[in-house]
């Protein structure tokens, strides 16, 4: 029988829990209230022509790299964050190398670095998932070729400072530094407002998130001219798909969209942690458009019963360090008032205020 | 400085002329009419929501699988055939292994092979770009992990019957076969009609061709189901996006559409091979929605003549044995007579006549 790589055998299939998602989608970080209306409307002015082309990257690159203020040299559109993450493996990973990743957090770092054959180096997050940065520091050894961190972190909403991170890429010049942006929108803070950047260190920014269009599939990995130049020869000519390349220019021109959402999603998870910190819940201060609660022992009775009152919400007990914990993603006015009273009603029920205390 | 893979330090961009594609394109074998207006306006009903969620490949697998008589656990969508490709090399491929590619082919599956440490062995197509059986034969080793073949061939336009697909794949149980049928409706043959198929035998398919829709990037790569188990794991739950998987069961749906349009270009496919033929220029029958044609020294010359008068087709001088050709993509009644019409007069122009005949 045929036989796959080593590395192959040992990786476990990401499933993640996409199934009979009827409800509130409180579960994936998405934004849940839906794209820039011009966004939508530049979607149904497509015609056929557009389909039947392959895409061509180039030209929405360009408008791309001016939004954010670079040459279009520096950067690769990517079928989301997640291809950006594989091309950087592929590049920079030979088997037997290492790969430092902060615990816990997103998993597709690991899962492509595993592919690359690369041995995962886990450095887990300190109390209250503070980023463990002489920890890191400790496990970078010369094999070290692929450092990933999210920031803000994902499921802990924890953010981590420029400082720190550009001392990890001055630590480690033999690897491929990836700052992974996903929830930029909401944090404020981006190592690209910085004129320069050190050359092995990586950005990654999303559309799937504060622009509302996960299903689109559009990131954009940004680095070093000559790097990104090697990045794209591992690369599809025709990885982001036309629709997304049509629609992007739009929903880069409708700033105030992004602006006005964004807001509205900061605003609301200051009210979310409130009304957690009101119900006796222990959660940890977020960055992100999510914030993540201790519920305990109970956690799969608290995620069934939302999910029985219409509210899809993420159980993140399995993560390292985050045992008995829930991530809930911040939506809009009224379905954080409707996630509110339900809580509430939950809490009681389930009599956690008791449980954590206890 | 970083340093990137050894692989990836020898590897060459692939950089297809996508840019200033203005006019008939007849330069990448795409769908030149439009997709099914079914699929059309099935796009243009699509929401918000369908753009904000993480797409959910496995409801449409479900879908693909009944249309192509399958069970789900046979099949993968991917992000076009290239991902197909890509994902193979991953799960086979260690560096040092080979790849078996017979040529001239498709790029995609030297690069990926390459891009995964594989040394390519390549096997040149006999005369005539007959199928070279007995070489491809005598090149497999031990260390053979991949073998590519696209039938019918790209941009040979020629096919290889069943039973010496099977018979390679029978002589290499060590190498996932590929047998890429991008092209299978204007050909009429697949080993998907086959009950069974040896378990290191991969069919690939796309709606990038027949279908009109290149610019949504989707392929299905079919396999034996313990084989797309493992193939499954080095590929992102997230790489289709949301909408080709919506407009998806709309195109399958609408068989007359497809029939309809393979018919016509089968039809257009022999009109342009005869006008050739009365041209007076070496041409190669093909099973594919293309032909390659001979025109000699003058290739450069004769794209650019045929661009000045707004046809776009694709000089393949580059590719090995095919010194001086070019390749045309079929289309339409119209654009067929367009097509001829401009061809009589560039010959007539270059007096290419007398150049091949000479």
């Amino acid at each position: 029988m045929l036989k796959v790589r080593a590395a192959v055998q040992k990786l476990q299939t990401y499933h993640p829990p996409l199934a009979g998602r009827q409800g509130l989608r409180l579960d994936f970080n998405e934004n849940t209230v839906g794209c820039s209306p011009r966004v939508l409307a530049r979607m149904r002015a497509l015609d056929t022509e557009t389909l039947a082309r392959y895409p061509d990257r180039e030209p929405v690159e360009h408008e791309v790299a001016g939004f954010l203020g670079l040459d279009a040299t520096q950067l690769l559109l990517t079928n989301g964050v997640d291809e950006a993450i594989h091309l950087l493996c592929s590049t920079y990973l030979e088997a037997g190398d290492e790969a430092v990743i902060v615990m816990p957090t997103f998993a597709m770092y690991s899962i492509f670095a595993q592919a690359a054959a690369a041995k995962v180096v886990e450095v887990q997050s300190g109390p209250d998932f503070a980023f463990p940065l002489e920890a890191l520091l400790t496990r970078i050894s010369p094999r070290t070729r692929f450092i990933a961190i999210a920031n803000p972190n994902n499921p802990t909403g924890a953010a981590v400072s420029e400082e720190i991170l550009l001392r990890i890429a001055d630590a480690a010049p033999q690897a491929a530094v990836l700052v992974d942006e996903a929830y930029f929108e909401f944090h404020g803070e981006t190592l690209l407002a910085r004129r320069e950047r050190p050359s092995n260190l990586f950005v990654a920014r999303t559309f799937s998130k504060a622009y509302g269009l996960a299903g689109l599939r559009i990131g954009v990995l940004v680095g070093d001219p000559r790097q990104m130049a090697m990045v794209r020869r591992v690369a599809s000519p025709y990885n982001v798909n036309a629709v997304a390349l049509a629609i992007l220019p739009e929903a880069l021109q409708d700033v105030a969209y992004v602006e006005h959402y964004a807001a509205e999603m900061r605003r609301n998870r200051r009210l979310l942690e409130q009304e957690l910190s009101g119900l006796g819940l222990h959660y940890w201060p977020s960055r992100g458009n999510f914030v993540l609660v201790r519920i305990g022992p109970l956690h799969n009775d608290f995620v069934h019963s939302l999910r029985d009152r219409g509210i899809l919400v993420r159980d993140r007990d399995s993560d390292p360090g985050c045992e008995g914990c829930v991530r809930l993603t911040v939506g809009s006015d009224q379905q954080m008032r409707t996630l509110i009273t339900t809580l509430r009603s939950i809490v009681e029920e389930l009599a956690l205020r008791r449980e954590v205390q206890a």
